[in-house]
């Protein structure tokens, strides 16, 4: 059996779900799951079915189904074939905590992807990358930012990379990549946004003397630190936190909310609308 | 528009959704939001449909609809009027959080339902029923158990009462009570269940030093402590607290986690399935 | 035995809790709880100290040997009488949560203080006034913002008001009543500050897609939603939350995190350092 | 100049922060923090100091010294030094994560000790101890439980151990080791202790159908989860979790638990009073 996950994206209406479900139930594609949302400020309907289709089944029937249902209720869907394994890069500068867990959970299969490189402008994290056999490459961006760019935009067509991590990246991604990997770049940010944007969220967040620190998950858009957010956590701390502390607590959050936006990615559970997403359970 | 829920449990299996979102598209039965959880163990399926039907729809003709594809999945369903209000009553003791709660969230509408009454055991608490202006009944347990507790039934009975709370009652509800009210009693037990059964749950938990401690809301069935969990949260503590701050900090706890519980089953969003609970989103 | 409070601020250097602690022990004054914190960006300690003493003791002999402790480390104190109950204003607008909470709590004695009055630019809330047997003051904000506020002034006045609680208040408090009462005005906003400063921060989270909502209460500064942090709390939220569910799971937030920052105002147990506390624990 | 923590457990009664803290400035030893706790049930005063000392210092002269005034208020000490790093040893089947995050966190510095030695009774995790270059060593447990567990006994002492960390062990540490390393074994418990004890606890959870599941690190005893708790962490789940599911959320907290678990015991953090166990901020 194939296992297979559709969007689909629509004004609400009556009878969407039954069109949809019956359709997929007359090409006997059988519902695994099946999730909606409508947002009432602009009265969107939002679906996301998993489901196995037979292994003779065709992707190009599919469609062309959903393209009938799609026109009558102006409606948009996609289809992704969940056992696909998407090419995955990570770019990093020094912070290894991220990196670390992205590499231990890819050999774990508990993120099911081609790790297929880590990039970073920094020579630091290179023996992480031997620890765990996946491909260091160094760009030159400290030396030449125009250059150190155009390797970033090679390699990440070399390696023809469907998902780029930036698990603490210490620079900007050009307008150009982020407008090519629209919807597929995911920055961690460590602070709570939209409190603490750009650099040193900790120490911005020690002066403002706030009781609770937190993690962002988020697509980079070409806006600095507003794209839509995927996940965030929290931890408490007092006034007994230097920022060396909070930085250090903040690690473990940070990994772990980067882990869940990536695993929601690559599950397909996320819809990104405006600065909003749909985050669907399973 | 008249607004109901439906839910469904069926064994797991294909064309399910289809089948009945056609069935209420062919009535012009409106689907709001559609929720679905497979149970892998048993395979079994649940379903909770909330819609909108016309005002001249029946119930009749949609439970023989019902019907008919329900023989065909093996399944069972049950049609509820979200704009019904279920008749409730609250079982005290001497504890006036949970209950001030209830009756401040009943006055604000946060709480759809009829609050007939208020029963205990002692006239503690009698004076918040008179500041809400809520029926407050006395039942004579503590001189005469039985009595008490068949002036209990009695008044439940008159009251035609649909949910019964157990916020912090002291006493054990007699078993034929619970077998008559089955799925309708909830209680709140002050301890992260199932740790701190019975008795003392905070002088339990300060003894075996934890770090968090808990409430816990469940349906109550004849084992104490033991019915299907609705709700639960906690709140981290530290060996500075003392028995009674653990009590002070858990208050906020118990109302908050008791009050979740009821307006979930209100909103006929619980389905119970053995020990376990399925909890509907909205 | 008497009860008491000391608050001890001094550049950070050797010997300080030997030379106050020994100071105490010196006149019978037997210490029950001593904390103390260092900030290290500007070498500041802060000591609280909750002590018994007995009852012939009188406070002007121990503000004597403080002030002569004091002026070998530069230091300065405070003493509190932990039995004498401040004078305790609430003002208010339509949200009734906040409100109750505080009056349950004061009625319980949780929160220990002479409620004084409430006090409001709205009629809404009297009637939980009168539930509560609290003397609710209407002041003419709404016709005349300048005669409302020197009402406003003058009930603080004759009421001897130690303590302002705004509890969702949705007026400005004017700057000279700011400027007299500084450090005794709580405020509770209704959003994870420093995010979502001023109105409608529940729209502003929910535009922002956040997947955690927050409540923070402060003392009230010249600068709105800018002073002191005393508590926080958050809850995790959906794409299913709605701007009025968002609202609503707030509203227990709030009331707690509010509750939580009086008590530990009551208890003397916060020192304001810039825009920083210090949080003690008991 | 030389960081140590003193530790102090003696009778409550007056002027004990008196006498020790100046009995440390005579000796010219600055008090960094102090921290105190008193058990109200058993009336027991509990103190950590850590403190500067000049290089010179000698320990012997602080102990006689401390000596001193423990026999004045029938109290007991303990001097340790910060700097001094403990020998490690980490017992493993077959889990990774737990692992990989003690020594990541080692090798970052995070975890201040000398890692010695991997201890396993299964070949699983060899290749982590390769890929971060940390002896392992298998024991024949499974073969010859006696034998295993000889060899178990042997390598700690031949490595000279201070804290034996169970990392996911799935085998019963034996009586005399547990003896001999009282208070210097750690264990992580996948489970909301004292829920769930012994065996598959995410199974219990799962069927006792509990919202939120947790994670338990605590000091192993001759009784099987009864040791006492230094740390614990909880995350809320639905019944959308399968017990599959359930088991890797709950592989982040246990790390995250068992590593504050760690660097609380290697900081003197901890005082161990009977199943209760004081943990210091800092």
């Amino acid at each position: 059996m194939k296992k297979i996950v559709i969007h689909i994206t629509s004004p609400d209406q009556q009878a969407i779900v039954s069109s949809y479900s019956q359709m997929l139930a007359s090409m006997q594609i059988n519902i695994l799951n099946l999730e909606q949302h409508v947002e009432r400020d602009d009265s969107l309907f939002f679906m996301r079915i998993s489901a196995e289709a037979k292994h003779d089944f065709r992707v190009s029937s599919l469609e062309e189904s959903l393209d009938t249902i799609n026109k009558q209720f102006n409606a948009s869907s996609s289809i992704y074939d969940i056992d696909k394994r998407l090419n995955l890069a990570i770019l990093v500068t020094h912070e290894s905590l991220p990196l670390y867990d992205i590499l231990i959970k890819h050999k774990t299969h508990e993120i099911k992807s081609n790790l297929r490189v880590i990039i970073s402008n920094h020579d630091t994290l290179r023996s992480i990358g031997n620890q765990f056999n996946i491909n260091f490459k160094l760009i030159d961006i400290n030396s030449d930012k125009d250059k150190g760019n155009k390797q970033l935009e090679s390699i990440l067509e070399e390696e023809t990379i469907d998902l780029l991590v930036l698990a603490r990246y210490m620079q900007i991604v050009p307008s150009q990549i982020v407008k090519k990997y629209k919807g597929k770049i995911i920055n961690i940010h460590h602070g709570f946004l939209p409190a603490f944007k750009g650099g040193n969220p900790y120490r911005q967040a020690w002066e403002r003397g706030v009781k609770i620190i937190g993690a962002t998950a988020h697509y980079v858009t070409k806006d600095l630190d507003e794209g839509p957010i995927i996940s965030q956590d929290v931890i408490p701390i007092t006034h007994h936190h230097s920022i060396e502390e909070m930085i250090a607590s903040g690690r473990n959050l940070e990994r772990n909310v980067l882990v869940n936006a990536i695993k929601a990615h690559l599950e397909y559970r996320v819809i990104i609308h405006g600065k909003r997403t749909i985050i669907f359970n399973k």
